[in-house]
């Protein structure tokens, strides 16, 4: 593996992460007002367009970080929807 | 080019476009409260090590999606900054 190769997997581990603090954030303060329902419905769209090409393209690093994202962008729709007023 | 390709170019669309309806959101309530800065940042890191994957692999959609997101999440940031009480 070359020095970009592992730039690529700091990237898609990066990647997995971006939503984590999101997502407790809103779990922990019940809150999600701020969150636009647009941005959420986009990146479940966008990481399954991403799950598919990594699943045809025979990528693990890429199914894998697309699988986490989709389970964090599919639990902020859920607090999206529940913790709504 | 195959239809994987073509799946591929959906994705960078979709990806330049998923933040987008977050930083309206933010601009038009002037509210951010529920966003985590965590996010934002990791947003950041993790665009910034896409766009210097994009530029090495002189992949021409990649560089242009990244330097999209990376300008809508630098928006994020500033108005995270700027609009917290």
């Amino acid at each position: 593996m070359e020095w970009i190769d592992y730039l690529g997997l700091v990237g898609v581990v990066s990647g997995s992460l971006t939503f984590v603090p999101q997502v407790y954030k809103a779990w922990k303060s019940r809150s999600v007002g701020d969150l636009s329902i647009w941005m959420i419905l986009i990146l479940i769209t966008n990481v399954t367009i991403w799950l598919v090409y990594g699943i045809v393209r025979k990528d693990f690093p890429m199914m894998l970080a697309n699988a986490i994202i989709m389970s964090l962008s599919l639990l902020m729709l859920y607090f999206k929807m529940t913790f709504k007023k």
